[in-house]
């Protein structure tokens, strides 16, 4: 693949999941993917499973030399971030797995402060494992939007042209309706709008925003919160010359979406936007974080302790997921270049 | 197509829509569906419809006559619910128009009462001229429920062989998760385990009812409706022999649903079940009412005003929704005869 190579941080995710072999499967495998490749985890776990998969192993450079301003000449390399002694519990979360993967991914965090690397490409953790480790945040993108200092950073969810950031992640669904804030609309579109140009180079990107009620409210008749809330959110943004449109009926959103209407969707919480994501090619599908100084990807399903080591993961997700660190990372320069 | 043939009330819905039109083209086209068609509308509207796509006119049958004992001796026959001298103004909603949707639907629900027909099939009616006509309920479920009786009947999208019923219909999403009760769940399940055995024959139902939180409530982190309400009415559905399964993580169901895992979804509300129904085949798409004396489906679009008279429209939808309509009449009079 032409084109300028890109300095990624990849975290190979929990050591007790399935993150080391789709990672050694992805390096075993091939084609060169344009990124300059750091592999971010304990490098013990992770030379086994290159061993396994018939690849040799990269050298293994220690943090503190990469953070320190190291860069090696030829890559990929193993950032070892695995402490002397510390052993990981097959098939399930252990605090000591829990620990590691956070540690990779603070290291990760800090090399995209110190400029080292563009883009981070996360394996999957375990929310349990990073709890058990005494973690205040357990998930990417919170621990992510505070080592970046980035808190309004969003989630979007990639397969092909289709693009859902989802509002409101992970809340109860009787929360939503009250976190449907004007200001927190404006957020998400603006950073949203931000991505578009930024990564993929839209130069005016169109953003259809969700209504919360069926039939977008119905003229009041299902819901209030579309004329309050959400419609003068909107016109705020387009009078700052964003083309943000909606409230749109949410059942027939993503459909138009498929028809290649619109640039991305702005779900307003999880169900909202994950059912048609997961329905609309699952398999090839990217999870990313928007809005913070670095590109981030990450694969798109978990630990799946219970296969871990049969040899039955697919590396797939994780290479759409490079794939696509790649891709922003370059237009990304390319924009900033303009 | 062979079989018993299923005497079945068609509505043609508004006079000003669509409704006519498909109606004369599915009478024009063919083939037999197995259904002996009362059509059921205002007859000066649907002989012009008829003579526009070139069907031959069936005769008219005055309203009193047929629930009176009448039965004809070869079908199709209109069954005229027209006013003498009312006209019903082209490219909107209309108080006549409304009125004479509403007395098509009465009509209909009068000849199941009387044992004349076994299936309605009904075409797009408006609800703001169901409104203007001053019609207490501005919908087809709402009127049917009332007019047979049959105040828990539930709505069933079906697609092939995904069937999602939408247990909160049109209501705003912050009033979802207090109308999410032990009781709605165990009627909802109990009307569709009953539908899918009697109208599709289908012996010992799996239905997969939809968490209303993300991750299905993730142990309580994401919300704990699903502890506190649905587990139980799950378990007490299950004590009284229905196979119903949850709650489950929505937005991974739907997928399971199309890998053709379960015989029915029971969405909590109208997004969570109207997103998937759309993104999986809207167009051959039926929606029906299930838990009424009599089999009833209904074409899975509106009027249409806009593009009504311009040939544009076709009839697939309501030939899907007679087809299926005479299919479960069918296996309901097989299962009762047994």
């Amino acid at each position: 693949m032409g084109g300028k190579r890109i300095p990624t941080a990849l975290t190979i995710g929990d050591p007790a999941g399935i993150g080391p072999e789709i990672t050694a499967d992805l390096v075993a495998r091939g084609p060169d993917s344009g990124a300059d490749l750091y592999l971010v985890g304990p490098a013990a776990v992770l030379e086994a499973a290159l061993v396994e998969a018939g690849a040799p192993c990269p050298p293994v450079v220690a943090v503190e030399k990469i953070l320190a301003g190291f860069v090696p000449d030829r890559f990929p390399v193993i950032v070892d971030v695995g402490a002397p002694g510390e052993t990981y519990p097959a098939g399930g979360p252990s605090p000591a797995g829990g620990a590691v993967s956070g540690r990779a991914i603070e290291t990760a965090a800090a090399m995209v402060r110190r400029g080292i690397v563009e883009g981070i490409v996360t394996g999957p953790v375990s929310k349990e494992a990073l709890h058990l480790a005494g973690l205040r945040h357990c998930s990417h993108t919170e621990m992510l939007a505070e080592l970046l200092h980035a808190p309004e950073c969003q989630m979007m969810m990639v397969a092909g042209r289709l693009r859902i950031v989802i509002m409101t992640r992970d809340m109860p669904l009787r929360q939503v309706p009250a976190a449907v804030t004007g200001e927190r609309i404006v957020t998400c579109v603006r950073v949203t709008d931000a991505a578009l140009r930024g990564m993929w180079g839209i130069e005016r990107p169109v953003i259809s925003v969700a209504a919360l009620n069926p039939h977008a409210g119905d003229g009041g008749v299902t819901g209030t919160e579309e004329r309050e809330v959400i419609v003068p959110a909107l016109e705020a943004l387009r009078a700052e010359g964003i083309d943000a449109r909606g409230p749109l009926p949410a059942d027939t959103l993503f459909c138009r979406a498929l028809r290649r209407e619109g640039d991305a969707i702005v779900a307003l919480y999880h169900d909202q936007g994950m059912i048609p994501f997961k329905m609309s090619g699952f398999e090839a599908g990217v999870n990313m974080t928007i809005g913070l100084p670095a590109v981030r990807t990450s694969v798109c399903h978990g630990t799946a302790y219970d296969i871990a080591g049969t040899g039955a993961a697919g590396s797939g997700s994780l290479r759409a997921a490079l794939d696509l660190a790649v891709a922003c990372c370059r237009t990304r320069a390319a924009e900033r270049a303009v």
